[in-house]
């Protein structure tokens, strides 16, 4: 029961991206797990990946494509990661790859490919490839929810968001989809993101929009971890809105993008945590009064992976102890903890290190019931602030992740 | 239900060193929650604390007390932590410390306090005082196994452990209680250790011998984090085992006993972990082959950090995807992912990179269903190695840290 999560929003279409979706039995059957993204030619594509030194196959392949140029169409299924398979992995993923290229009658190198599921078990290439007549046979400019659909794994919903703007007399359209049921499964692959724009834009000045944005989404998003084996993000760009083209990563135009990817992002990030496993909460740390963004975020991510934080937001417990000895013991140089002032939503916990004198637990609790929740830390050493988004640990958490491969 | 833990093993007497517990009602009635250990005139004190910047009154009481002196008295309460207490505090742990000081005719700063228990709330100075006549009149040098059910807390069976050895041609003890439920409860004040041998041994050697195995004992259990705001570990020295003094932080006679004071903290440290909460499996991490001992630790840490290692090990499930993600996650400069191979016990689940070709899930699954599990993962970049204690992530422990407070 994803937290606050509505019904799919309207999904733009982006011109020059087209995307089909198939049910092609990799490893369940009946159930979408093909996704082919085709790109018009001449667009620009961005791209980061998992940071994991245990990168699956696809990601080494993927990055490997993209040096030597730009992708005429991307390749996700779900199932399984092609991930710890070793050299016969790498093989896969090229076959795959090689085959899609011949039906759609370009290079090899212009697939990129992206797998996600159960890792350590072989691609089924054969299974994979059978899929590509009914995966291309809808190929539509209006199959963003389908897709978003068909790259689920252990999401409840499917998750997509869309921006629109206007520069220099053209809408520009910005739709991304993205999976992952919470940054807290990284043997699953948790996290894959497609995200096209129609903006003409200059190679640089995209990666620069993407890099951003991902800063501020879906590294923000934590639970145990940063990387999967799998991760990726994608930033495509077709230049079929005929925009001004933006040629570098400032201005008027640079700037409108680089919002509506980053809201973009950030609204998939968000709803990969409302969607994590056994989330029963929503959670914001903000960290602010740093005297550095990393301190902050050291900050944050501590009180954030603390599993007795986490298990007092299950209990709606304003267990105010837990968060002072997560705070107390991030890593970061300089803490004073008479300093430090907490805030619950509204109500003020903590006061310069000690209880607030006008606290009441009711109020506290109060707080903590909520659905939503927004932590406040002060740390009262300067001007940084930085934000992240977690959910809750519970019981059900426990239960999917001791039962996943039962 | 800990793992594996026998009842209470024989406590030597010490020499020189007096225990004394009551029931003094702090925060539950007919419960002991009190203990005092006395120690001769003459007596060495080393000492290591929590590096939380929270840290609690008692800490910082004791850490000035010790500066200005060897204590004659260790004062320890259960039931309230005195922690986010602010100036109140400091002033109820020197009043407790005042009260037993006149009581014994030494001077306060002879007095070291310690208090474990819910934080934030203030100690009942005036129930705590009440119940020094009954402590003080059991005081015994047989007081060990009472102190030891005294400082319990959430624990479920108390915890200690003996050793002896000779040293020109006098039997040495070594002695020791903790008390703690994991290091997985910062906010309860985890940890607290008491040690006492009867050893003649020069303040520097002591200091070092405990410093010495605290790194390789309670610095090696780990759950979520470090160190609460109250934990301590304190060893005492009496000096009447009569044997030749041991000066200097090296020599037969330093080594017998840094070894002696070494097996105490690692057998009290892993029964914290075996009565952790929630815990249904005692796993020993051992990373070898790295390029250094910090290395070796990270990866250890971040494997035994892991939410979805720790669920998969409370599943009896060798999902070594988890495992490889953690290992390639962790923050370390140089990790050649295809050096690296993983064993569950005797079975090689991954070598150098990849499944191991011989490895059968459900050898695997054997591995993983034993209440006491080694992981040993071999980098393949060196010569140092470190090994870490920890426990599995259940349902209870979600139950436990959930309904705290409720």
């Amino acid at each position: 029961m994803p937290v606050g999560l509505k019904e799919l929003p309207v999904l733009h279409s982006v011109p020059g991206v087209r995307l089909g979706t198939a049910a092609a039995g990799i490893r369940k059957q009946d159930r979408r797990d093909l996704v082919v993204i085709e790109c018009a030619p001449g667009t620009k594509t961005a791209a980061v990946f998992t940071k994991n030194r245990f990168c699956a196959a696809p990601v080494i392949v993927a990055r490997e494509h993209l040096a030597k140029g730009a992708p005429g169409a991307l390749l996700i299924n779900t199932g399984f990661a092609n991930a710890g398979t070793g050299a016969p992995g790498l093989e896969d993923a090229r076959a795959c790859c090689a085959a899609l290229a011949q039906r759609l009658g370009c290079a090899r190198h212009e697939i990129l490919p992206f797998s996600t599921g159960v890792i350590g078990e072989r691609l089924p290439v054969e299974r994979v490839i059978a899929g590509f007549p009914a995966c291309l046979a809808n190929l539509s400019e209006l199959g963003w929810a389908d897709a978003a659909a068909g790259i689920m794994t252990t999401d409840t919903v499917p998750k997509g968001a869309s921006r629109q703007f206007t520069f220099g007399g053209k809408t520009v359209t910005v739709t991304g989809i993205a999976k992952g049921a919470g940054m807290i499964r990284p043997d699953m692959a948790t996290m894959l993101a497609f995200v096209a724009t129609d903006a003409a834009v200059a190679q640089s000045a995209l990666q620069a929009a993407l890099v951003a944005a991902v800063n501020i989404s879906f590294n923000r998003i934590t639970v145990d971890g940063d990387t999967s084996t799998n991760d990726a993000c994608v930033l495509l760009a077709s230049g079929r809105a005929e925009n001004p083209e933006i040629l570098i990563p400032q201005g008027t135009g640079y700037e409108a993008l680089a919002h509506a990817v980053a809201e973009v992002c950030t609204e998939l990030a968000q709803a990969i945590v409302r969607d994590a496993e056994g989330a029963t909460k929503f959670i914001t740390i903000e960290v602010n009064g740093g005297a550095s963004v990393a301190d902050c975020l050291e900050v944050a991510y501590t009180i954030a992976h603390s599993p007795l934080v986490k298990t007092a937001f299950f209990a709606s417990d304003p267990n105010w102890g837990r968060i002072l000895a997560a705070i107390g013991r991030a890593p970061i140089s300089n803490l004073d903890v008479n300093a430090v002032t907490v805030h619950l939503d509204d109500v003020c916990v903590v006061r310069r290190g000690a209880l607030d004198p006008g606290y009441a637990e009711a109020r506290g609790r109060a707080a903590m019931a909520k659905p939503e929740i927004t932590m406040r830390v002060d740390l009262g050493a300067g001007a940084a602030r930085a934000r992240v988004w977690t959910s809750d640990l519970s019981h059900e958490y426990v239960r999917i992740n001791a039962e996943y491969r039962s």
